[in-house]
């Protein structure tokens, strides 16, 4: 008999309760796995032996099926970044110490590619002190530019948001008689994947948004001002769909470096807002998209979810076999229909590297996306949830603050 | 046989075009009702003699059900102020001879308190010339600010809107270990219904929002930085709601005035935020629903819709009945269970008045929501939509941007 850990780590999205779901239930069945810790605030919670028995807090399918509804992250989570071994022996000392002593034989880490550097020096470690503790990374991020899986859970609920907001942002923005710009802001650090999603309106016989700006296309002012003025030739109402992470002149971007090295950024939106407005001169507004793009469970994606789940319970089902230093990944089979199966890699491969939005996906003008792209996109944001509501508004699952603190 | 017109107005809700359906449905009932025709951008497609003919948009029941769950105002919008007659009778003249022309009957309007100003003042001067076109008003507003009727439609969708996403934006907040404030600005220039709606929270057993600032309380920086300071040693992650509509020091809204003689707002949240950052020092981000509250119509409330669809066939019921210069308003008979009857006032009554907050809504330290208000409030965010999807986001109901340029 063993004991399992589990944890949540970086930033919030709407699928990575499903995944801790997939890592509790599929735990559930196999006879060797007793106790169930969930690790608060990601790794810091192994480090701090700050565990919670989460068998004594999911206590019934209606528990799961809320989790799977609940967005962010119900552990808490981190964006501590684990040194190198041979530079601080002592926190990982400190580790194997707390696993150690609650007999802990498996460890989970739900995150992105910060995470899966944990997942790969952990791993690394205990196969160096010859410690049996297996580690398995269950990727998530909205940002869905993790290497080597197809796509991340996360990301499509994500997208889903994205396509619908952006939907109904194009209906508002047409209703007066003058001519006018919307700028939309979504996330995506240096990967458009989500800003490229908004391309799904075109689908459905949208010619919003007019313009798609990612963070893999340098960015010009001069065009971008050029382009503006061409759509308002043609377009009483122009929508902009932009990346955070597009890059613009210095200054703009407020410069605070994360951990792990990552700018914040925020801004982008307002700023082309006002150069829209000194240099053309027409009705402008900017939309920050915001934490609603990663946090909005109640218009998650089913497929999402579903996914999130599999995944995690997939990562559970490989330790088992006894492996170690691995991320679980899915393939795709087929986009029509669509297919997936789920497989491993190697952390190591996956750690600290971002996956781009493919060059072939944006135009020549390098302001849109490609339509062939959209088969990616589409199989991801399909089906809801049934969800569970209270007073009219979606039900989540929470632990009471106290056993977080 | 007559003719009759409909005309949309004001910022978009998601209840407006399921008003222009219960015109149109009821409409159709109407033996002695011909032609239906939509006037393009308010009262100025009436003014412009830019009509469309409706039956020939609107072909079906479905067609109906995606008008009901399409966001913002399907005719277009305006912002236009309606002159005193006696000041410039040549724009009432020119709205009579397109009137007279099209043989319209009658005139319904749907929007907010400045809508209910041309409705008073169109059907007033119809009475002084002696022309026998009906003018009734249709009610419209997430601001829920207008006079005699409990709610407006529009309202209900915002306030499910705005309960929803705070507890997403809650879940949000509370990941990580360091303590942390969270600003969320929501709409209101005057009235606080739409901020005080996050209160429903509480009735789902949230701590948060913790504080809520409406702007028919005076607002003060030291208590502000005083509430916030307490509540951050009761709580981790601190969630506070605040009307953009606050009072704050000058400079900070931008000052742009409308036509209607209203400020455009913006900032105070950002305003907030950079306060809380230079006084407390803490973790602090701020968050702006944006056009999000008012048009997104995938999580519309169902009462919402369903009210705005049968207040507008009432409204086509009382012009034949052949009263005038009305608005159709909701009385409430009970809380619970939730009853309503819909009846009319006079537009004088109305138009350009504001309904505040009651004041007993507010707790005595003016910065949160008492419980019992909670019975206000919840009735109207009940139900969902059974939406029609494409592509798995909802689909909408939209006329060609050619046919409204």
């Amino acid at each position: 008999m063993m004991n399992i850990a589990v944890a949540q780590s970086g930033g919030p999205t709407c699928a990575i309760n499903a995944s801790l779901v997939g890592v509790f239930r599929e735990s559930l069945k196999v006879s060797d796995i007793d106790a169930i810790f969930g690790s608060v605030n990601g790794i810091e919670g192994i480090i701090n032996n700050h565990l919670v028995d989460l068998k004594s807090m999911i206590l019934s399918n209606n528990d799961m099926e809320l989790l799977r509804q609940t967005p962010s992250t119900v552990l808490g989570s981190c964006r501590y970044k684990l040194p190198d071994w041979k530079d601080d022996e002592a926190v990982y000392q400190k580790i194997v110490e707390n696993l150690r002593q609650r007999n802990i034989g498996a460890f989970f880490y739900i995150g992105g590619n910060d995470s899966m550097d944990t997942v790969n020096k952990l791993s690394e470690y205990f196969r160096t002190i010859d410690f049996d503790v297996k580690v398995i990374g269950i990727p998530k991020t909205i940002d869905n530019d993790l290497c080597i899986t197809d796509h991340t859970p996360g990301f499509g609920s994500a997208a889903k948001y994205v396509a619908t907001t952006m939907h109904e942002i194009t209906r508002d923005s047409i209703v007066y008689s003058i001519p006018s710009v919307t700028i939309v802001e979504i996330m995506g650090r240096h990967a458009g994947w989500l800003t490229a999603s908004s391309a799904v309106l075109h689908a459905m016989g949208e010619t919003a948004p007019h313009l798609i700006y990612v963070p893999e296309v340098k960015f010009s002012l001069e065009n971008f001002l050029s382009d503006v003025r061409q759509e308002m030739s043609k377009h009483k109402a122009v929508i902009v769909a932009v990346s955070e992470g597009i890059e613009v002149p210095e200054g703009v971007q407020s410069g605070v470096v994360d951990n792990f090295g990552h700018k914040y950024l925020s801004g982008i939106g307002k700023y082309l807002e006002e150069i829209v407005r000194n240099e053309i001169g027409c009705k402008v507004r900017s939309i920050e998209l915001n934490v609603m793009q990663r946090c909005s469970a109640h218009i998650s994606s089913r497929t999402d979810i579903d996914e999130a789940e599999a995944i995690g319970a997939a990562g559970v089902r490989l330790a088992i076999k006894g492996e170690t230093g691995k991320v679980m990944v899915f393939k795709r089979k087929h986009d029509m229909p669509y297919t997936i199966v789920i497989e491993s890699a190697d952390a190591s491969c996956i750690a600290n590297q971002e996956k781009l939005l493919p060059s072939e996906y944006i135009n020549s003008n390098g302001n849109n996306i490609r339509s062939f792209a959209l088969d990616y996109f589409m199989p991801l944001i399909q089906g809801d949830l049934s969800l569970i509501k209270e007073n009219g508004i979606p039900k989540h699952f929470a632990i009471h603050e106290s056993v977080l603190k």
